[in-house]
């Protein structure tokens, strides 16, 4: 898809953020995959209309992102190109699924309670409202870069040493194992997509304006009772969620 | 999930998109379903720690896209909370995925072009690369909303007058019929978000910032032999993805 040139104006976004958002775009659609550089600053405040003070503002806003890195004498070269690839299926494992794309997956628990079932959580467990579940609030990155925080909702009645076990085992597959659950399944899943809010800018060491995509989740054992009901917000420049069916 | 009230300065983003997106993002979590309003001007100015007319500028973008309306007298009314479901399996159909959900479905053909297939395109239909193929590309409301804008493309060995059928017969699945082919199945689909581009902003209605979900889908006979190849963007504040596995 082509790259409207033109930046607005009076839309209540500065020139240098939208410039670093077509950039950022341009660089998801691989337009400067040949040369993996950006093209030079007097090259695109001429292709944008605007001066190089503004392009430069871009460049260091995706810079913070670490998007891309200015190497002294040669311009501004490409990070990373390409989103981390998650797949979503009946089998789906967050960790498996991400396989040869990152050599480290780190999953650090953030915070965990006991609270009582209501409204989406009661509704997608299957359980009735008020009954305990046990909240694990997740961060998992990939090579030391966040890609996404997490709230996982599990029965407490059936899986009442959750936090325990995960704080151990590191593993949501290890702490079902440990209650005695030995498979489950992914039964469906919700995605939207928005712009993050502050805690999520902060938690996913994102910019204002960034977005998320945000899934709702509900896995099951095999005999389709819901043991885990899942939020997650996934840094959208950073992955994406490939669904075979 | 809390929403920061805190805005933040020196973001190359205004306070007034701040505030919008903020908003919208409030309405999106159904933090003021009971009301079915947004909170008063003077009550989001205190909450945000800026001035009402800033509010104002964010309740008038927020109009502008359709999301609330103004009452006279009574405040500022929220105009659509739900977001339109798409059914993502091996069966799905757009027109009828979207179900009771909206009354009335329209899919309007923008142009359609006869090119050579070359990388994603080529790969995702399963031909060799410089074979013809035929673009559809086309715009998608709801109730006369804008969801989605797509370029799909065919072989056009196949189907060769998959223009001409579609534009007769307004539906995909009526064309393939046309061309013998009577039954398709969906095979996989990729899921990105990103800001729109301009031309997306344009045919989709929405203002400056907005995010779409692209999805980049195959459909297959069944045989497994792929027949189209899509791209498609959802105006993300409209459309959520959902995936039965």
């Amino acid at each position: 898809m082509a790259i409207r040139k033109v930046v607005e104006r009076q839309t209540g976004v500065a020139l240098w953020r939208q410039i670093a958002d077509r950039i950022r775009l341009a660089i998801s659609n691989g337009d400067y995959d040949a040369a993996g550089m950006v093209p030079p600053e007097t090259v695109l405040a001429g292709e944008f209309g605007v001066n190089r003070h503004t392009v430069r503002s871009a460049l260091a806003a995706l810079a913070e992102e670490g998007l891309v890195r200015a190497v002294q004498g040669r311009g501004t070269m490409i990070e990373r190109k390409e989103r981390v690839s998650y797949p979503i299926s009946r089998r789906t494992r967050f960790s498996q699924g991400l396989g040869r794309q990152v050599k480290e997956i780190g999953t650090r628990l953030l915070g965990h309670a006991e609270l009582r079932a209501f409204g989406e959580i009661a509704t997608s467990l299957g359980i009735a409202p008020g009954e305990p579940v046990i909240e694990l609030r997740t961060v998992s990155s990939g090579d030391g870069r966040p890609l996404s925080v997490s709230s996982s909702y599990y029965p407490a009645a059936r899986f009442p040493r959750m936090a325990e076990e995960f704080e151990q085992l590191h593993s949501v597959t290890k702490a079902f194992a440990a209650h005695g659950l030995d498979d489950y399944v992914r039964v469906s899943t919700e995605i939207v997509a928005r712009h993050a809010d502050g805690d999520e800018l902060s938690k996913l060491k994102l910019s204002a304006g960034a977005i998320v995509l945000e899934t709702h989740s509900i896995n099951a054992d095999l005999d389709g009772k819901p043991v885990e009901y899942s939020r997650s917000c996934f840094a959208a420049d950073r992955m994406k969620l490939k669904i075979e069916t």
